[in-house]
């Protein structure tokens, strides 16, 4: 049996504006065996399938500093400190589409990369969403706006249109709905 | 519509074992807006879908230490530079499983994180698995194995005992396979 390891030392390397690279020195206890780990320590976050009554897709398509490419996406961000991961969801669906729901279920909470990153992200349906909000983006965020009808989905992921590991993750948890 | 942004500048914060921390400055050409930006910068993966002649899903446990937890996941690792991303995902299923397989299928490539990393992760699926390798872990690698039929999968992704983002998209991408 695998056992959790024991952290014996933990550092802070650089901090940047949305995460902190950590070093952790950890010991395990089946093996005695040390060493240093590298940890992006991060904020959760929380993504949404925002589906409208006529079962079309709210997408975002944003320019990507991580890749320095446009992606196709759906909205979803950083939870602030001690925000209620749905209400975070709330406000990034309306902050980045200007669309609101009142039916939300929550589809699966996944680890993005649990080998080095500490977070949580939490998918999120929002179903009969409808553009009764206010878009208002955060500094430096450019986003369009795209609708796609929910069943071209399964064809963007395969032609590689949708690429976000989480975005794709997403869209499993809605098939695995009861 | 959107652009892709000019990057102005680009330096390294911190460099750890398996990534570096980078700082990009960065200028919108649609708005003239400037910012620096966090990119994490690491090599790309590939991940492995084991099946056996009996449709079961060769799986590791191990301890991670990004979430500091136990995890639940297929075959995988860092392709070294240069390495072909379908030997790697060979190398990294028999360093990991002790497995081997001659029949490869590419299932798709996604992007971890493209807000802020760079790298892709290809996942590939080998068919008619056989323990005819030998493993060989990593230094402070423990991996322990845990052979589940695939039709077991979904169950274990609704309920939480398989979380990783990559790993879900894994399974994604198998389901929509011709």
């Amino acid at each position: 049996m695998i056992s959790k390891w024991e952290t014996i030392d933990r550092q802070e390397k650089s901090r940047g504006h949305i995460f902190r690279h950590l070093v952790a020195k950890r010991k395990s206890p089946d093996t005695g065996a040390q060493g240093e780990f590298d940890i992006i320590q991060t904020l959760h976050w929380v993504n949404v399938i925002p589906l409208t009554k006529n079962n079309e897709v709210v997408l975002v398509r944003q320019y990507r500093h991580g890749t320095d490419e446009l992606t196709l996406e759906i909205p979803g961000g950083a939870v602030h400190w001690e925000e209620d991961i749905r209400l975070a969801g709330e406000r990034e669906l309306e902050e980045e589409t200007g669309y609101k729901s009142s039916k939300w279920e929550k589809l699966g909470t996944c680890h993005p990369n649990p080998a080095f990153m500490s977070n949580v992200c939490e998918t999120w349906l929002a179903r009969d969403c409808e553009p009764k909000g206010k878009q208002n983006f955060d500094d430096l965020e450019e986003i369009e706006l795209v609708t796609v009808p929910l069943k071209d989905i399964p064809n963007m992921i395969k032609n590689g249109e949708i690429t976000h590991s989480l975005v794709i993750a997403a869209f499993h948890y809605l098939e695995l709905l009861d």
